[in-house]
């Protein structure tokens, strides 16, 4: 039965909860945050699914623990953990450890609200306004409209359903048997999600029509519009371009302001995944890369990438200012958008999504912004450029690595062609032997812990290594590493 | 150019990067956790949203600030949000702060993965399979799948693409076009998230048959046979019905086993929207509530509710075996889930959900259940249960209460009625007036900060308060404290 003294979740009494809190942050400081971001630690600690599982004893059982058992288990979480942080992690498009937004992500946590109501979020309903505000105006809009989604694909899967919505309000109610079948238009170096999305949305696959890239990986305008007309003559109403600045393998740019020329001269709502590249509209030297993204209808964007806000943090801007993803997603629900509320509900922002409960994904990037000031952002930027241009000079200058292409982002790829390969590529079986080297140096780099980096197959290429330089830690030293610890790796191959 | 020293990302060095976290971490557990979770602190501190704007300066500049600059704007942040940890804080289906939990999320943070690869999320890879399976036990399932996703409402939306994939693998390719009019069945008590999931994934909200709720709130198998039946005759299928556990308002829940029975004799998927009502499967006690739950095909769970896991923590669990996840979802990209990797890729989890980079949300709930153990989370589910009815005999002894109806869970909701009203329940504009009360009371304890909790009209009924005793922290003197407050506060009504 109930009665007056307060339920154990902190093991009796507040104390022993600030004391268990006060050692997790230690731990986190220790090995998280210091030696997790030393280059002299490993990034990683492999071990086998099966050892791992041993090693963490992850069954839950009905007994609870003592302190001291959970301290030794949140050790154990981390050191098993891969340390994305790690200045030799260059596996993914995110990596590093900013402070300044860690800071913001555990006030976050400490915090646990929604980002629904500006009854039970003031701060945060406030902040996201203010921040989506400053990254339309980096796109060059004035106004507009916006939300942080869950991750780039759901921001993606947005601009399909709001593209959708405005040429057919029906199709919210009605559904897309109201609908004549619908096409939509991305190269074929866009990201994955706008095919998952177009499954997920009911569209299906088939309705994604992918357009040629050219060599660089640039969608091609050309070929849009003859897949644009191709559409039609087949019965299906195109209804949006989704152009990509910055592409996940290559970091290619596709050519925004011909798309954008395309898109208008057909009535197409144009949405830029700028997931991975938007983040260079921070930089008054490489912004050209993204000309004409001011003519999108929608943008998505993730600072959780190439800015390290951390995971996740992935803004959907609107040009529209009809209150367009209010009338898409919205469905009033009575118990939470009352409307007898005593300030201005026009600021319960709920019902812009399809989620219920959001997540604040805002205050990781406004503390990081406010710290570092958009100076101190753009001159991450142009670092990270800077740097990949070291990289491809001094990848071109070394025997036994070959370059794919000249990057125009800080996607670097390349080949490394161990010595047994070096100067037979006439040999019939050569690509095939290269081919092979990526997947053995990966096994050999992670087991000894000493950096991470992707590979994968692209095209009629097989497997190239994808360096891709975004921490903002990152020095000549680590790119300079990256290129030895190759060749060390796989000097015996 | 780039040269070889680090970028100033922490202000210069890793030292101030690390002064500036502790100091934050004691900023946290000063204001957050101590203060936030205190009875003699305010709940909140309510601002105009003008006043708030000018307050915390939200404006992004381009010059960064000094490490003085951003604590204070840390604190400010804390000052003016809503203290959810509070044990005051009644307003949603989430409050409370459990230390464990809240220590699983700044670690989570700390090492800022994402789940879709054993490669870098090696510990939450077999972590998450680990709890889910934990979950599908309380269901009754030894065998299944499942996934955490952001939020139930996307929970929901993935259950009904399943089985709409499930039934009519084509659309995946060839969308809804392929397909006849579809139906789907949920009561009118339902969470909003079923219609906002059908328009979103392009059935449209009329594809919605609204089932009848009995006064209970709990939904009528007897007009869901009618339902389908009409459905069919319209020419539409039924595929799917959306029973609810634990409704948003009343705390209802569904008859199972009689909605069991009529989905097997229609061959139609179960869905259980357990998101409220799922964490009461740990209570020997009242997991009857939800008996027939195990006869589901998928289930969503949130244990960011009831459990106070933290801001998001779903589970969608499913009886499914046959991979139906990575089907539906998977697009199998080649930059991500290569087929040579050099450990098992069936580890590789990515696939089974249509974003790409997924937040960890695992060890928030595995630590918290490491700690406290099964038995000790049970105990928190009965003591919210019987705090709950301490609660109902407390408004039923005093005067100027009137509870709505007895809960069968711990939504307890119930009307103030103040002075003025008392005993003029024949008086024409009794409801009317009566209704107004709620909104008054709400304005006032906000502004004063003394507590919050949540009023909402509901079907014919006007406004009533409705009470969520989730808070693990809670005794019967916050019980008192609550009624006693909304007397003083209304005692001039």
């Amino acid at each position: 039965m109930a009665d007056s003294k307060p339920f154990p979740a902190l093991d009796g009494d507040p104390e022993t909860a600030e004391t268990l809190l006060r050692a997790v942050f230690g731990i986190v400081m220790d090995e998280a945050v210091r030696k997790g971001t030393s280059a002299s630690e490993k990034v990683c600690e492999w071990k086998e699914p099966e050892e791992l599982k041993q090693l963490l004893d992850l069954e839950l059982r009905d007994q609870g623990e003592s302190q001291e058992q959970i301290l030794e288990r949140c050790r154990a979480v981390i050191r098993y953990s891969v340390k994305t942080g790690h200045p030799r992690f260059f596996n993914q498009l995110f990596s590093g450890l900013d402070a300044h937004a860690l800071a913001g992500r555990v006030i976050t946590e400490s915090l646990n609200t929604s980002q629904y109501t500006y009854e039970i979020a003031p701060v945060f309903v406030l902040m996201e306004e203010e921040v989506l505000k400053t990254l339309r105006a980096l796109v060059g809009w004035r106004s507009g409209d916006g939300v942080f989604c869950p991750g780039g694909s759901i921001s993606n899967m947005y601009a399909i359903n709001l593209a959708r919505y405005q040429r057919y309000p029906d199709c919210k109610q009605r559904g897309l048997w109201a609908l004549p079948p619908l096409a939509l238009f991305t190269s074929q170096e866009c990201h994955y999600s706008i095919k998952k999305g177009a499954a997920f949305l009911g569209l299906g696959t088939d309705s994604v029509r992918v357009v040629k890239a050219d060599e660089r990986g640039k969608m091609v305008p050309k070929d849009l519009e003859r897949q644009i007309k191709m559409a039609e003559a087949e019965g299906a109403v195109p209804f949006l371009v989704s152009a990509t600045s910055g592409t996940t393998v290559l970091g290619a740019f596709d050519p925004l302001e011909a798309i954008a020329d395309v898109c208008q001269r057909h009535g197409l709502w144009l949405h830029v995944d700028a997931a991975w590249g938007g983040s260079v509209l921070l930089s008054q030297t490489h912004r050209h890369l993204l000309d004409g993204i001011q003519r999108a209808d929608s943008v998505a964007w993730n600072p959780h990438k190439l800015l390290a806000a951390g995971l996740q943090c992935s803004a959907l801007l609107l040009r529209d200012t009809s209150n367009l993803l209010k009338h898409c997603h919205g469905s009033q629900a009575s118990y939470l958008f009352q409307q007898d509320k005593f300030y201005d509900v026009a600021l319960d922002t709920g019902d812009k999504v399809v989620q219920c409960g959001r997540r604040v994904d805002c205050l990781k990037l406004w503390l990081m912004w406010k710290a570092q000031g958009g100076q101190g952002l753009e001159r991450r930027v142009n670092r990270a450029f800077a740097l990949a241009q070291y990289l491809v000079e001094e990848v071109k200058k070394r025997e036994g690595f070959e370059l794919v292409m000249e990057p125009e982002f800080v996607n670097v790829c390349f080949w490394f062609v161990p010595p047994s390969l070096r100067g037979k590529q006439e040999s019939p079986d050569y690509s095939q032997r290269l081919y092979k080297v990526a997947p053995v140096l990966k096994e050999r780099m992670v087991k000894e812990g000493s950096m991470m980096i992707g590979y994968q197959p692209h095209g009629t290429r097989g497997n190239f290594f994808r360096m891709v330089v975004a921490n903002p830690a990152l020095t000549r030293t680590d790119m300079d590493f990256l290129l030895n610890e190759l060749e060390r790796l796989g000097q015996d191959l």
